[in-house]
């Protein structure tokens, strides 16, 4: 979750929105992403997508073998990415700030965990209070 | 459908995966894509979310009135973008070589109409017949 955290500062320090993930695979992590909403002005480059899309191709065994870190709860897209290829394991920072389909991925099969980090928590609540529309605009409302 | 069914022809000349996608907000055509995997070797860039990326970033309103329209019945990754997004209106053209999640579209309230055009079916069979292996990995199998 560090290493998401990381990712996430990373975003917010060239202006974007501060969502970070990364996607481990035998204990390495093998892809990084963050939220490209306002850096490549992407509407699909959400934290969790940027770090599949990083990651490259894989086989449905190789993503079956992967866990997912994101800084926040991943929202109907990007846990539509995750049901699509397979990925068995969700860790989620906080939910607190928004909550996504935690639901859906584990009506699924999906083994989710939330930490409610504490620096996620403030990083997300700062940035959602500074920017609300911004925000709402990613999240669709 | 025809505009769509192009890009897919379009995605097929350049040696990719004949899916495409376009969206109509007030009957005009505002985004195109088609399925990237190939070209782009991107895992995240299927038609619909290519062509909501090339359409760029629009507020909620918006999205709620735009339709979006694609080759081939959704996967659960495009679902989630289409339902994030709120389009509220979807045309397949066929999911008879796949049955994507039109179900949760629905169960969302997204108005889905699939109509089998018999050029769409032409063009996902013999690709998926020819191309076993790279159909099943852009679905996560």
């Amino acid at each position: 979750m560090a290493a998401a955290y990381e990712q996430a500062q990373k975003g917010l320090r060239k202006g974007g929105i501060p969502i970070g993930s990364v996607i481990v695979h035998n204990n390495k992590i093998i892809g990084r992403g963050y939220n490209q909403r306002i850096q490549k002005q992407s509407v699909v480059h959400h934290a969790e997508m940027d770090a599949l899309e990083n990651m490259g191709r894989k086989n449905a065994d190789f993503y079956n073998n992967c866990t997912i870190y994101t800084t926040l709860s991943p929202c109907i897209m990007c846990t539509g990415a995750i049901l699509l290829y397979g990925i068995s394991k969700v860790v989620i920072g906080e939910n607190k700030s928004f909550k996504g389909e935690e639901k859906l991925l584990m009506s699924r099969g999906v083994n989710v965990k939330v930490i409610q980090n504490c620096q996620c928590i403030e990083m997300m609540s700062n940035f959602i209070e500074k920017n609300p529309q911004l925000w709402k605009e990613d999240i669709g409302l």
